[in-house]
């Protein structure tokens, strides 16, 4: 079999995004065993350094085995049982994904949608909460990577604060680019992906439950129906207990303690600050080149940006030739925009004035 | 946050298993995107050196993206539905785990059990199967980690290949280190975690599907329960039509392929006689310190050797001491073998003549 040589490739897609040197060479550190006290240490300083990130107090805060979508699995699985109400909110593929995933639990999923491209309308959600107090959660997608929608929680938040509806959010695309405020807004489970603001490859979900949410799992009828992903076994391993249930990804959490280490090191602040406005820069080249927006003002995701290219029989055939030929990845369309927009990704290490220069001058010459 | 420096270690326990610089190296590659030609090109690639190692022409053989549990759990869920009859044996932690999965999708779950350090009788299971004709599946672990017994699997799959019962085998800490003959035994799902004896760090699952097993899920009244594990969405992301599912672990997949080319430029029959050789050469020097063992004869595992050090009250001092002055690893029991015996792994990248020298001398320094 031959050398594994692939390209380098700007990646300026909806993830995986560009993942710093730093984090590559500490993903090829030897590994320690999984049950190593010293990489015991290293997952407790994985999982402070993650609830620094979600803004939370959660003790239950922790990277699951698997991509971003195991932690939405592992969000539901573990709240859901068979004949649970659930409200699911839809404006992209994400809030989709939630609905089966709500439905595969057994759960009667009560859905809130709006088109692509538009936010959640809050009143409208909280009235259907109104008519269902006994769901027992409430999931929306805080950045629908589908759209590039950044969706606001806080009146939710407050709203759900004194209810018995837990409130599940998916900041897979949020997380590290955006404030995600777990504690202030009232979250009970948050989960996300290495892949996109945090700029460490696919491989790992970072999730927070809260005390309220644990409660709630304790309280179960019938046992999660995942093994893998069952919250009560996990915490015996990631908590003090230190009990063996699977072996976690040592060197997914080398990678994770890395990119974690870069972020507490720019701060926050700042770094939410890059992506706000480099993403500006980036929408104003893209409009001065005849892009036009699918996410509504206001609600634009400074980590995505959806585009209409200004000629729409070029949409794919410029979108390969951009890869072939610069080697930039940008995203296509998924479901009714496949095939009709781009999103743009400047996640993480991505988003770097230089890359949106790069990309930029590309479109400038092909256009 | 402190600088990522874990100490090396000599990974002589259960798994993980050392590593390759070569696999390391592979892991340090800068990403592609999931959905990028190069990237479907690799994945094509993990895919066919799989069926080589897993000894199948099964179409359906892919990297689960979790770890080996995952793998576990992926196997279940797909082919059980509540009410379905599960035969599953145990002698041992992973057939335990096997039974508490297979409850989990709602199976009424009927047990074969040997002693710890037993294998599984092959006439007694065959007579519960008969007993019990209408078993969804048969399902038992290759290479019990907990035991280190191998548990011959020809006879077992030579009466099933008349039956309508699927033959479900945990291949975790055999693959790659003794044989797997997937289609030769007629075993339909086989799983297993990268490491072990591939030598790559934990955090996908290798498993392969026969065509009676798809056909068998295709026939399902129900839903997949776990849409992350639900191997007919994976199918379209893994198969030709290139589907998004769930982003890829990338780095993971790199490691993987470095990880798969080692073992083909070695040979499987050579990788197999390396560990047959050099565990009857730990062995052997186990018993020259006095060393006894738990693995019935005839059936120890190569890469697993299971062993009573010779006084009892310095299981656990000694197996620390062996961490903290000589930087090996080596396991503890599970289960009611905890504090009670050893656990030395010879897999892959660990099993090799010098390592089997360092332990000997450490041990001959300390007994």
């Amino acid at each position: 079999m031959i050398e594994l040589t692939p390209s380098q490739r700007l990646l300026m897609g909806p993830g995986p995004s560009n993942v710093s040197y730093r984090v590559l060479r500490a993903m090829s550190t030897p590994l320690v065993g999984h049950l190593d006290p010293e990489f015991m240490a290293i997952m407790d300083q994985v999982c402070q350094m993650l609830r620094h990130l979600f803004q939370t107090q959660n003790q239950m805060t922790f990277p699951v085995s698997g991509t971003g979508s195991a932690g939405l699995e592992a969000a539901l699985v573990n709240l859901l049982e068979p004949g649970d109400t659930a409200v699911v909110c839809v404006h992209g593929v994400f809030g989709q994904r939630l609905t089966e995933v709500a439905s595969r639990c057994g759960a009667r999923v009560v859905n809130v949608e709006a088109p692509w491209g538009q936010p959640i309308d809050v009143q409208q959600l909280i009235e259907t909460l109104q008519k269902h107090p006994q769901a027992k959660l409430c999931a929306i997608v805080h950045a629908e990577t589908s759209t590039g929608v950044l969706q606001p929680l806080e009146e939710l938040g407050a709203y759900l604060k004194g209810q018995g509806t837990l409130l599940v959010v998916d900041t897979v695309t949020s997380l590290a680019g955006v404030p995600v405020k777990v504690d202030d807004w009232g979250i009970d489970v948050c989960y996300s992906g290495t892949q996109k603001c945090l700029s460490v490859p696919p491989g790992c979900a970072p999730i927070t439950f809260s005390p309220k949410a644990l409660e709630v799992v304790g309280k179960r009828k019938s046992k999660v129906q995942s093994w893998y992903l069952d919250v009560r076994l996990l915490q015996k391993y990631w908590g003090s207990e230190r009990l063996y249930h699977h072996t976690a990804p040592i060197t997914m959490i080398y990678g994770l303690y890395e990119g974690l280490r870069i972020i507490l090191e720019e701060g926050l602040e700042a770094r939410f600050a890059r992506h706000r406005e480099l993403s500006a820069r980036l929408a104003q080249g893209l409009a001065g080149l005849g892009f036009t927006f699918l996410a509504k003002e206001g609600y634009r995701l400074p980590p995505l940006t959806s585009v209409f290219p200004p000629q729409a029989e070029l949409v794919e055939p410029l979108r390969k030739k951009l890869l072939s030929d610069y080697g930039i990845e940008v995203g296509g369309g998924l479901g009714a925009y496949a095939g009709k927009i781009w999103r743009i990704g400047l996640m993480g290490e991505t988003c770097r004035a230089q890359n949106i220069a790069i990309l930029l001058d590309a479109l400038g010459r092909e256009l």
